[in-house]
């Protein structure tokens, strides 16, 4: 745990320190889109099965950096873990996502839930922290990660995934003390389950507020950013080179960039709707950003993939004073299980060949 | 067809002139959660099959004005009109939206296709405008629609709905030109199709560019803005008072909004993630802004649906240098079919009553 890192490329870039090449880690890249990943799922029966053994955790998400020159690894957990431990009953309907099977839906059901214990009900996610820092041997940091308190709590009241978030958004407009006393608890489980990861091995800490971008932007004030700053605020995570840098990440939130960047939080991620430079002049050089190449990119040719690459780390460069620091290099969002590893090569062979010139 | 409007605020306040009270009007006002929608649906057997009878689309066009003091009238039609016309056989799969047998997928697809036949393959929503402008006796403005050339694609593309939009994307990277000849001639049609609508007898136009914001920004100003702004330069609109006014909406594409109300269109909507009060300040006069209210707010209470509605007329009033003008209130998207009728009566008297102090 103590040995120094082979290469700490994404920790540098999240300090906004010098970098010999553009840090790169793709969002779900321990995935369906790898025929080993494939194999082990079928083996283990089940994604929850898998997250919920860490020596089967461990190996998926070594896979991809078996085979790319990925700048750090990210642990393969759900994004559903502290609400299943909350006593919801996570469960995957085939081919619909994950659900609950007692979803919240009143004060009285957000009065009955508490902050998990996080080495009791989660023990088995601070295991498979434990497990893949001793298996990675220091090659790469590894990041720890959990959804963000309105992410969490769109889940918990809609009892699965959502193409309206109508009954989140009935309960915002007609309970809001009801929705901020679940988004209070989600926020202190998500500062106990980062901190937890932390103590467990993690190097790095990403939160997902995959759904603040449905909010209205008054909305999105109230409900998503206020428990975003607090997490970054409260968020005990060491000093100097031993920190813990805490990322942002939040899907349609670019127009919050100002905000997300001055909460104290060490890197935000956005998706592909933010053009870099932007992101890079509209944060000023206050924290590190992680992105924003459009997943869809790796639908495309070879060629096409190595353009669009050099397109946004020029993108970067341009908006930052010609300087490639402080940029994580990354997907606007999660990969998806029909794309083509080869073309995973490509992408990650570009980031590092054309930052390194 | 000359007789004066006994209600022309929609088309006032879309000339940025003085109203007694802020025009409303409901993306998809006509719809399932309408009981007497379902009852006329039942009785056709399918949604196309409404669409393609004059009288039936007429009937349910008006079944909102009858309930609700709405200020304009759309067309009840569907958006695939155009690529259903150029050949690609609609169809709705139960429960699973739009679908085309015959998606394009290649520079050979898009070559075999051309404008459709206005009053030949189309004549049928050439007919439901007649008839609904007939049927209206001038009581509110008809707004004729279109898909805008980018939406469109999608759909022809994708060969229905998608999450990841994956083929057009792929065909953006791989093969520009290609969908480059389909954008130029969704546009052809779409002008033509307008045009048509507004010698039918539509007194205002609007394209819906759903899937713009699925795009980068790069990629949104290399394959959706062109398109909408040659139309808002080359669609033939009439003069004075006269004059067909065209309204861009766009979902997700807030960010654009100083380039969309640049483009030549009287009007632009927005979706419920631009503040009104914003929108006016970047718009800065020149063009009148529909929107916005997230349609989620129709799950919330009476009381909280009249507290949204105030806060968005006042937001656009703050931003707009105190004055009303120059807004008609809308949704940011359609309705769905399990609101509650008896809410968009409260958002509609709210609209008025508020917005007439």
């Amino acid at each position: 745990m103590t040995l120094p890192l082979a290469n700490d490329r994404f920790l540098r870039a999240l300090r906004r320190e010098p970098v010999d090449r553009t840090p790169v880690w793709l969002m779900r890249q321990a995935g369906r889109y790898l025929p080993e990943y494939r194999q082990v799922r079928r083996k283990a029966g089940s994604f929850l099965a898998m997250a919920k053994h860490p020596e089967i955790a461990c190996e998926v998400t070594l896979q991809p950096l078996r085979r790319f020159p990925l700048d750090a690894a990210i642990l393969f957990s759900d994004i559903l873990t502290i609400p299943d431990a909350m006593g919801l009953g996570l469960y995957f309907a085939e081919g619909e996502g994950p659900k609950f099977e007692r979803p919240v839906r009143s004060a009285a059901d957000v009065a009955r839930l508490g902050v998990p214990d996080m080495e009791g009900e989660l023990r088995y996610v601070m295991d498979a922290v434990r497990v893949i820092r001793r298996e990675l041997h220091g090659a790469v940091p590894l990041i720890g990660f959990s959804g963000s308190p309105w992410t969490l709590a769109c889940y918990m009241v809609e009892g699965g995934g959502s193409k309206d978030f109508a009954r989140i958004k009935a309960m915002a407009l007609n309970d809001p003390q009801a929705l901020h006393a679940l988004l209070s608890v989600n926020t202190e489980a998500v500062i106990a389950y980062l901190s937890a990861q932390r103590a467990a091995g993690a190097q790095a800490l990403q939160v997902f507020d995959t759904w603040g971008g449905v909010l209205s932007p008054a909305m999105y004030r109230e409900f998503s950013l206020p428990y975003l700053q607090r997490i970054a605020r409260e968020l005990e995570r060491g000093e100097g080179d031993a920190r813990a840098p805490l990322i942002l990440f939040g899907k349609g939130t670019g127009a919050y960039l100002e905000e997300l960047a001055a909460s104290g939080a060490e890197g935000v991620g956005v998706d592909w709707l933010v053009e870099l430079g932007e992101a890079a002049r509209r944060t000023g050089g206050c924290v590190a950003v992680q992105g924003n190449l459009d997943p869809a990119t790796l639908y495309g040719s070879p060629d096409a993939i190595r353009r669009e690459v050099r397109r946004a780390l020029d993108s970067w460069r341009d908006g930052n004073g010609g300087s490639r620091e402080g940029h994580v290099f990354n997907l606007g969002h999660g990969m998806s299980p029909d794309m083509d590893p080869e073309h995973v090569a490509v992408l990650v062979d570009e980031v590092h060949a054309y930052s390194a010139r």
